[in-house]
């Protein structure tokens, strides 16, 4: 019956997407940026901008203050026994330096022709401020047509995704009732290729952590000290450089105690993905592989941690040379974990790592530590079904179940705080360049991820509750 | 004769000490750093103040035009058979960040009391504005005293010393007959002590380079590509980790080849001064030694080749975090030389350190690579004897032969070019903290310093031409 509904809604999608891309680049100027305190005032006017968007929509949405960003939080009705769906997304994006790489203002949104005909080109394009407004579009094509919704929800969008999501779990809790659902949607991962939809089911945890290890007690002439002190850059670059072994096994004590192997079906399974190691790292300029030898190219992406140094420190930075021996020296790691790793026992093992090498008179100083564990969805719940049926309806064929190398925290907070799994569909590409200069996302990606988002409304509607 | 000329000049010195300092701390006003380009207007200003001081003294004195920064020349005859001897310094100073760790502006001199009286803080104030001082002081205070100096002299003064001296050279050569001297006074070094004077008779040389190395070809999300491709960040830590091995030898390779052995009765003098390692660390606020094992603190300051990370960068270096890889990463390098070794060698060795280490798809950029070798001065020379007797007129004690860890490069040159040695003396203490924050010249240094000049142009006019 709601399947009649969903023609006008599609047509008026089509109909209205010059108008949902200039919606789109209209909250794409704002620069909120969670992770850097001077974008604070920005950050909150995009939680302004998308809550209006809902209120316009008919939501009783508002902004609602956290510990560090807000939320924005918005509910409607939906018939009696449709189901009641949560759907999560976040309004803040990455850092977009290095400015200069940029092709264009990563904060004025330019649209370019491109090979999959045209692309919106800016930080936040697709991640994740792009892939929130293909359900918003979705309820306001649907509300535009039919004045109501097939399903009950409630949008819960946070500011703090790209730095650590500190806020969420303290919202969560103290909203519980407010945020209950029969399952929620999460908008922000990736299709397998442009015609072939994807859901995920599988998403690395993360520990972040900044070390400063420090040694003398002022910088030092490097020739009237050299050969006679420990060079706290040295020193640093020689434990980085021990944190890998040859084969590229992680060294740190246990990392690997609890890593939950794949099953072979799985494996089989992923074979038949017939994934292009070639391709992926040809069209980032490489054509050796990284991370540990011995395992698949997508075994490595999705199923095996990781410890990655984001950004390294020390000494003199300006043009030019000093011959300086440096008070300190610091490194931002992050570590990409999977099934069943602990993060607190990783950050511990991190922590020990460094500490075990250095000298006594070093001291090291955690400058920030934080993480959350790997997540895997169950695969036959009605709710993915409805996801996979929707996403047929819009491609006309089957999605697929992939892995996913990155990690969003509100996936475990959202099972772990309000009990319901999620369903991870999402529209970006590989080659979206997120958390990248020129990061974009494909006009067909966004018109299709608001089509399918309609018919997978449609297709929530129809589980019994 | 000329020792009785001596005595009303030190009167003079003192008397006029007041003057001295000020003049001192008008020079150290000017941020004359020649590393950083910004910063040309103020070296030329060094420049030109310097060659006012000089012509105000009686020299015939000018700011002259090189390739890069501007040399300072000042000309004055001697009496008849009097020695001519050429005065070496440098008018540029370092860097003076981190800014923040300095207790005062270090381009706005602080005379601060201290446990050995006043001192004047600056960056420059020792290294090497303050001793170019002593002499320019001692000529100026001869000169109001006699008219006249007792030897012939001419002054140069560089504006690269800090930048790699790459004018030097070519401006010798062009003016080779011009600066034509019987031997060089280099003001740039240390005493043993403030109540003990030296002379320094060996440096080590230097080599600088950065590296640069480049992977994919734009920075990548540490989730979709973390454990799919090679770090940067990771891969530039491991090779400057490999460096040194755990005994802390520097594994380039042929390092060590030309490394001319310290002499059996040079290591037992060096024991003889009761060198004190506890207190050289403990001023630093460490206690753990660096550098080679199985050498003696000494060897390895002045007669071991080193190798120091002066600076590093890659990444993310705003606050907090960014789950990035970057597409490059770099380390700004100097090694120090001894006695043999030949910086072109060793420069190729980094470079093939660094390439042999790199995958196929990485590059290797040189952002800058120059050096220059190490350098001993002949210590029977009836120059360096009258540095050594002027020394104790002053000081009533004999003068100490060290070495030095660090590296001025004129020596070599005015040797290899002017075909003359250098009279290395000094008045700088090991806890000036040269090139870094808080740079300090002790006030008896710098008087006793023009003092113990004008008693050296006293000894050098007693040799007989």
């Amino acid at each position: 019956m709601t399947q009649d509904l969903l023609a006008p809604v599609l047509a008026r999608i089509d109909d209205g997407l010059d108008a949902s891309v200039d919606r789109l680049v209209d909250v794409l100027r704002i620069p909120s940026i969670s992770t850097d305190p001077k974008y604070d005032p920005d950050v909150r006017r995009a939680a302004e901008w998308m809550a209006g968007q809902l209120t316009e929509t008919g939501f009783d949405a508002a902004v609602r203050d956290a510990d560090k960003h807000p939320m924005v939080v918005g509910h409607m009705k939906g018939p009696e026994g449709a189901p009641h769906i949560l759907y999560y997304g976040h309004y803040d994006v990455q850092p977009a330096d290095p400015y200069e790489l940029w092709d264009s203002d990563p904060f004025e949104p330019a649209i370019v022709e491109a090979e999959r005909g045209k692309r919106i080109v800016a930080r936040g394009a697709v991640d994740d401020k792009g892939q929130v407004m293909t359900f918003i579009e979705a309820f306001r094509a649907w509300m535009d047509v039919h004045g109501s919704l097939p399903i009950g929800v409630t949008v819960l969008l946070e500011g703090e995704e790209e730095s650590g999501s500190e806020s969420l779990e303290p919202f969560m809790t103290a909203h519980k009732d407010e945020l209950k659902a029969d399952a929620c949607v999460v908008c922000d991962t990736g299709m397998w290729s442009v015609d072939q939809p994807a859901i995920t089911y599988m998403l690395r945890g993360i520990v972040s952590i900044e070390v400063k290890i420090k040694g003398p007690s002022r910088d030092l002439h490097s020739g009237m000290y050299g050969g006679g002190v420990i060079n706290p850059i040295n020193l640093l670059a020689k434990i980085l450089g021990d944190f890998h072994d040859e084969s590229g096994r992680i060294q740190i004590e246990g990392f690997y105690d609890d890593v939950l192997a794949v099953g072979d079906n799985e494996l089989t399974q992923w074979e038949g993905l017939g994934f292009d190691e070639k391709a992926f790292l040809g069209e980032i300029g490489l054509s050796t592989p990284g991370g540990e030898k011995d395992y698949s190219a997508l075994e490595r992406l999705w199923a095996r941690p990781t410890l990655d140094i984001n950004g390294i420190t020390g000494g003199y930075q300006e043009p030019g040379g000093k011959t300086v021996i440096a008070a300190e020296a610091s490194a931002k790691i992050t570590c990409r974990l999977v099934p069943d790793q602990d993060p607190e026992k990783i950050i511990a093992g991190l922590k020990k790592f460094v500490s075990d090498r250095l000298p006594a008179d070093f001291t090291l100083e955690i400058v920030h530590a934080s993480g959350f564990p790997a997540r895997r969805v169950p695969t036959d719940s009605p709710y993915l079904q409805s996801g996979l049926a929707g996403l047929k309806d819009e491609y006309g064929k089957d999605a697929l179940l992939i892995g996913c190398g990155g990690s969003i925290p509100a996936v475990g907070s959202i099972k772990d705080l309000l009990g319901i799994d999620s369903l991870l569909v999402g529209f970006g590409l590989e080659d979206d360049r997120v958390h990248s200069p020129n990061e974009k996302f494909e006009l067909v990606c966004y018109h299709r991820g608001i089509r399918s988002n309609a018919a997978i409304m449609a297709r929530l509607a129809g589980i019994k509750g």
